[in-house]
């Protein structure tokens, strides 16, 4: 069975691991499951037949035969159910994992994703500059309460899951703005969530589609 | 086996129905499982009792013997797993419930969250009346989206499944708005969901708990 995935033709993040296929493709790397990547641009991520895939015309999507699923958490979780190594087997470990899936998705990340809404969709109005510091410091009341959680540990809950994965790529998203670099526990989490062998291959893959459409014109 | 949830002590809704905990309540009696709650204050809510449940300090929580889970969709997926008609048998059906899930949740839900921000966080702030507009048409190009792929149907996919219970949990946080009505379909959707005799328990439990504590004073 082929797994394939969509990406975006040129990813507006340039080549920077950003981009939600990603989070897909370091999942798949992790359940060493092999998979073809179809790339879709702009206009055609908003055209019919990439909306009967994803009905908001975004990337990724997954089509094993005949399942198409949108939405990276629900493709990671997918892969996660059907392969070692990114669910524990014990029923309640299992259950915080998928909890932690969820934090990173509904808690954590909706103020990251306002703060890309602030410096892009709204970077050029004039509140722009004074709404930023509001902005940052929601962020900053999750990355506390999550770093104090956190502690010492490696991960969110024992072993490295699919929570963590998720988690990971929800905070990278921050690298940029350096409000990482104030929580040195979780600025730790995510490097070795980066260094973990199945990231490193998902973020050269994901790469080595820009270099080429840069390459290329 | 006792199940706890956690809910708010004076929900900020004053009993709409709109709070987490809903959620979860919902889910619970689509399951046909009892349960019981525990109330917490705002001031609780922040306290290492309950940051030791909840690292985000939030409602709702779940205790099942031994297991905690937060956040309400790993909670309402929990029960989802466990109990019958919340998600389809069929492997496919399954995953692509899930897929709606997870869009309710980090598709849909952030722009959502988005317009409280600007309403109540930032209400009283100058550029509060300008941006308004803004957060209100990236609600819209979801909203379109979303309609556009239900189209006649009664459910997003086939049957009912914790993907609707989500999607319409999500949306319901727009009836104070009014965007909702722009789109008849998925108020029609919304008001399908709110006719559940499930639903409907849970919004009475829900408001049971702000009768009472205003009758209290």
């Amino acid at each position: 069975m082929i797994l394939t995935i969509t990406a975006f033709e040129r990813s507006p993040d340039r080549g920077k691991g950003l981009a939600r296929d990603m989070r897909v493709r370091w999942a798949l790397e992790e359940a060493g499951q092999a998979y073809q990547v179809r790339l879709v641009s702009f206009e055609a991520m908003k055209a019919p037949a990439h909306l009967a895939l994803h009905p908001f015309g975004q990337i990724p999507t997954y089509e094993e035969g005949d399942l198409v699923l949108f939405e990276s958490a629900a493709i990671v979780f997918h892969i996660a159910e059907r392969h070692a190594g990114l669910l524990p087997a014990d029923a309640d470990a299992r259950a915080r994992a998928i909890t932690w899936m969820f934090a990173a998705l509904n808690t954590v990340e909706p103020p990251i994703l306002d703060l890309q809404t602030a410096r892009f969709a709204e970077g050029d109005k004039p509140w722009s500059e004074q709404r930023l510091p509001l902005v940052k410091d929601r962020i900053r009341v999750r990355l506390r309460e999550l770093s104090n959680r956190l502690g010492d540990a490696d991960w969110l809950d024992g072993a490295f899951s699919a929570g963590d994965l998720m988690m990971v790529a929800v905070l990278l998203r921050l690298k940029p703005s350096g409000l990482l670099d104030e929580f040195p526990r979780l600025s730790a989490y995510v490097a070795r969530g980066e260094a973990r062998p199945a990231y490193q291959r998902a973020f050269a893959a994901q790469l080595a589609v820009f270099t080429a459409q840069s390459a290329g014109g």
